[in-house]
């Protein structure tokens, strides 16, 4: 890739985004290949806000590469309690590791956070911003599923909020996808959004209910509606049990559809869909080691010697 | 050992706990054999329960044998906030580690999360459930210093709600010992445990006082009484002194007894006990790697080549 | 080094502070050559008190030596919760690890620790006592940037509380170091050090503003004034302003002046002076890391073979 930091998934042509699902697809295959090809290395981990799944995939992504991790740990255990810059602390960190991921609650924190380190910098969420390596997950498990073109992708949810969801969509106009939106009225993809995707030349499609265009997808990516966007608890259980699915829901689908979650849920996808052969969202899961793997090493690579 | 996860320390015959135990014998007799011995391994921690000495020993113990560990963090800073299902949670991390340590408030969450995942899960304390591990090095110090067979330990303090106490006193059901029962009559064991351990052959002796037994003991196990179990102070202050003990205390003990206690410890075992011969609490507390590298071992060992 | 623990700079002579700054440099050189050194090589890290920078880049240290932690985690994670003394926390991991590193709020905590522990003891900071590698650090960027012999140095701001200030102005008596104090009167150095840096043959020079000294100085230490020591506002604004500095306050200085800040900083020196090559307080932060390399490598030497 011709990046040094990883800031949002609008950065990446199509090309980068297949050099980094190729050689994921290659290490999850042959993981062993690459266990002590970044021996030595070390990354730096800078959680700003609460994160178990992406952290952790991080650091597993780079322990299985032979590197190690150091972590900053909680905020309420660190510098940034005395009333220290963010570009202070990446500025310090900067010296010690080898490449840096940031999860911020501030939009824009991991862009302008890049400006101030000389090491790769990833972004690991940046609040209503970017979160692209969820993106690059979610891709790598399409592809594996349904394949990137020719596609029918079905996203449900919370559309208005949901940054993994605008990130997919834009990313996805990279691809030969047809993109159907469904939600409620009151959460549906901002018109920015909206026109963003119409000038990368992907016409959106949008859906109040499920029913009319499930049978037609390859692919349902379900996000979960929250509580507190709905000021009337009556008016959030009305709505949102009409965007939840269970194995019934399913018996209209294709018998190939994928069923993919960015988790964790509460009670958006039931648990008897769990033993469907729709269900992906723990392959989509466990696909965040080999893609974050697969990034760090085209971003380290040219630093180790194969 | 023919077991894929460790849950209860019941789960283990004399055969399986002696086989950790020799095991253990022989890592601490040459831990640099076996510091290479699983390079490449991950182990998940996900501590859901605050814990000092029983996280650090699990993962001294990993390093020690060449691997690596990834911890969730505490639960303030994991998704667990967001009400995602503990089954969802272990689903996820199975796909990122060879094996897990799970600690959890809950009674039967390890037995249930263990339904969910793929690779090995050891039960480090589900509330007041069960503490395998605990048990495991508590036999082994007694193993080192006394013997298993043909012993006679006295287990003090509080035996009604003490986890450690009922695991250690049913594992030790597999040996030749004789078991004195030393607390208030308030904080006997509970008759369940005790009907249990005669169902297993073995005679529970009950005493109010320590005195008339103690010149007949190998081993002295004394757990804490806690403050909260006496709804009023000068109750606590009165029962729970006569349950303490220092060096004047073991002037009527054999020279060979050895005086054991799971720590942390506030004042039911006074610090010049520590100077003594009997004193194996500290050295029972670093048994702790030994012991957990021993069971990694064994868990893991078909997986890796020596 | 002939010392087994590291508590406080005053215990280092001149030799033993040329050894770790001789070997902090060879090591920054070549970090490489020493990348597998400690292999196997566990550090406990014991924080009882929040910290970023000093805990990232003792993890940094050991890690770069080939070595790993193992981490107490935060107090709310831990036993201390329970009421187990501190002699006891560090007598239990004393069993673990190869080195402890503590940082405490208790002034004399390490002191006490380090009675009860087999394996070396670093001090990171007890309280209003000492941190010793902070101190090395320091010395260490000022050798690079200025020289220790023939040295003139103000250190400014905070002169009452900081521990920084008071072990960093005694190490420097082991040199041929004319040393300027500034500061508000009412944060002048407390007469005891004043004293203290006497009988070491060193002429303590205050200033109430650094106008009249800054033209002469070779390397110029700030440090943070801290508004709660101040019982009104406005008097602080006042106060602390006088002792700020940005580029165009160094534009009396000369070329060759350093500035140093053991950070965090707030407000005490401009992001303007950043751009300067004054400016050395990323570079003193960075430096942290090799430092403690040479520390962490003489104290556990003995144990390596290389």
């Amino acid at each position: 890739m011709r990046h040094d930091h990883l800031i949002t998934s609008k950065q990446l042509s199509r090309e980068d985004i297949e050099a980094v699902l190729d050689r994921a697809a290659e290490i999850d295959a042959d993981p062993a290949a690459v266990a002590q090809r970044h021996a030595g290395t070390l990354l730096g981990l800078l959680f700003f806000e609460p994160s178990t799944r992406t952290k952790m995939s991080f650091e597993t992504a780079m322990k299985r590469l032979g590197g190690d991790i150091v972590d900053m740990g909680s905020v309420e255990s660190s510098s940034v309690k005395k009333g220290e810059s963010l570009a202070d602390t990446v500025r310090v960190i900067d010296g010690y590791t080898d490449a840096l991921v940031l999860r911020h609650p501030r939009e824009g924190a991991a862009k302008m956070a890049s400006e101030f380190v000389d090491v790769p910098l990833l972004n690991a969420g940046d609040g209503a911003g970017h979160h692209p390596t969820q993106t690059l997950l979610d891709l790598y498990t399409i592809r594996e599923n349904a394949g990137l073109d020719d596609l029918t992708i079905g996203i449900m949810g919370d559309l208005k909020y949901g940054r993994t969801v605008h990130s997919l969509a834009y990313a996805l106009t990279n691809f030969d996808t047809q993109q159907h939106f469904i939600s409620p009225e009151s959460l549906q993809l901002p018109r920015e959004v909206v026109y963003d995707l119409h000038l990368e030349g992907t016409t959106v499609r949008e859906h109040e209910t499920l029913d009319e265009i499930l049978p037609s997808l390859d692919v349902l990516y379900v996000t979960r509606i929250q509580r507190e966007r709905f000021p009337d608890e009556n008016e959030y259980q009305q709505i949102a049990g009409q965007y939840q699915i269970d194995a019934a829901t399913l018996e209209a689908a294709s018998d190939d559809l994928t069923v993919m979650h960015p988790l964790p849920r509460v009670d958006e996808i039931a648990a008897d869909v769990d033993e469907t052969t729709h269900a992906a969202y723990f392959e989509q899961a466990h696909n965040g080691v080999p893609v974050r793997m697969a990034l760090l090493d085209l971003l380290l690579g040219g630093e180790t010697d194969e």
